[in-house]
């Protein structure tokens, strides 16, 4: 069985299907890599991908490799690891605070945050929340998917939901909030009513510092008056608006990472493999 | 029954249930108008809405006004035309050229252009288009129940679909195209391959003229060789990135609309009636 040729075309590789293998082990050339029954399944009955079949794998350690598949018995498959596309690589983006809303919302959310870019997605307990519970599981599975898809190396780290102001009061000291000589991560809050500056205004002084912003979009109904007092005490907080119209959840997260990527994020890069 | 107080506060406003009225009859102060069997049946049975309720009604011609509901017979209902809140004006916003995905994502995608304000959506036939045919009846029900949702006055205009070649041939005859001093409307194309500056630079130069710039993205798959080659022979067509990973087409809708919006278009307003 023939590799494909190693001058892929950007539209041949981009057709290769794409598969999230979350070892902990490295993988390598040559090595045979056992998939779990659900990957087994999703590539045999879902795919229907022939044996022989040239896949690309990849995860946050190893990077992105091309690998051809093997059927085991009935419903069983094996990798062969080939070469190497793309080595490892940071992946930085945004940060995402969300209040789950309805779950197809919710659901969007997660999958259009991955293909955003984002870093890490902090689902948050606000007081006119609908939902207190997630199913952190189910988000995953959402990410894994949206990864694939979008051509990503890695799976932002999800938290598990949070009451929002334990996440504020733990701010400076969160794990990743300080880098970069100490700066804060600045914390941009989508609001609909209050003093908020226009977006673009309203993280320019940010807009070339490291790290990138995160983002905070709260629930259908907004945040409380006093959920609002406490955020505006706040020095790493700006209040910026995304214009005359009221936008749904959903569409302010889009809408908001989309900006940030745009102006301070990774959209001054192409595609991989664009030619 | 009395009226609200005139000093609404912004979330009393925005609870404050919303109906598209498409009349072509001028309403005004004092005026009773009968509603369809629909628009009665949303009101009564889907929001159940008790007799007097204060509602609001809109459109392009008459601006937003209070209304008081009364019912007629079992199912049918009437609304008193009180005072107005809003003046009509005029609400320009980018337009939107897109090829019709999937059904879940084509609706997604109306839903999402209206809130983020779009003023015209021309759906268009591409080579690898997996959609000949929309329901505008469809597209049409979606725009108004998010208009109704959003606080916009307008609906957009929605136009059937016609070939991409055909819509580029025209572009600089067609009605709205030419406006303010002869200006042709830029038209930028989301490409996910090819040449393409990131969007921040694509239409820096188009910033701060009018008119606002159409945005064009593709179907799954993206355009054939001999549509980009076309698009690259037009003036008024700039090629624009949208970063590192391949977006979805409604992702990439939403992301090009909301950074429009948020650098030329009008998210340097506030939503009305905000304190």
């Amino acid at each position: 069985m023939a590799l494909p040729d190693p001058s892929l075309t950007y539209s041949e590789l981009v057709t290769t299907p794409r598969l999230y293998l979350p070892f902990e082990r490295a993988f390598n050339s040559g090595l045979t890599v056992s998939l779990s029954r659900e990957q087994s399944h999703y590539l045999r009955a879902v795919l229907r991908l022939r044996e022989g079949t040239i896949i690309r794998v990849f995860n946050a350690q190893r990077g992105e490799w091309l690998a051809s598949l093997a059927f085991e018995g009935k419903k069983d498959a094996t990798l062969q690891i080939e070469n190497c596309l793309r080595d490892a690589q940071e992946e930085t983006g945004p940060w995402l605070l969300f209040a789950p809303v309805k779950k197809a919302q919710t659901d969007l959310i997660i999958q259009k945050a991955v293909e955003l870019g984002v870093e890490k997605i902090i689902p948050v307990e606000t007081k006119r929340s609908n939902s207190q519970r997630i199913n952190l599981e189910r988000f995953e599975a959402i990410a894994v998917e949206a990864a694939e898809q979008c051509e990503r190396l890695t799976i932002p780290v999800i938290e598990d939901i949070v009451p929002l102001h334990h996440v504020l009061s733990c701010w400076s000291e969160h794990e990743d909030a300080l880098s970069h000589q100490g700066t804060v991560r600045p914390l941009l809050l989508c609001a609909e009513s209050g003093s908020a500056l226009p977006i673009t205004q309203g993280f320019q002084e940010h807009a070339k510092t490291q790290p990138l912003p995160a983002i905070l979009v709260g629930p259908e109904g907004g945040f409380e008056r006093s959920e609002l007092d406490a955020l505006a005490q706040l020095d790493f907080v700006t209040n910026i608006g995304l214009g005359p119209r009221i936008l749904r959840a959903e569409t302010a997260v889009i809408a908001a990472l989309a900006i940030v990527q745009a102006w301070c994020g990774d959209w001054q890069m192409s595609p991989p493999g664009r030619r």
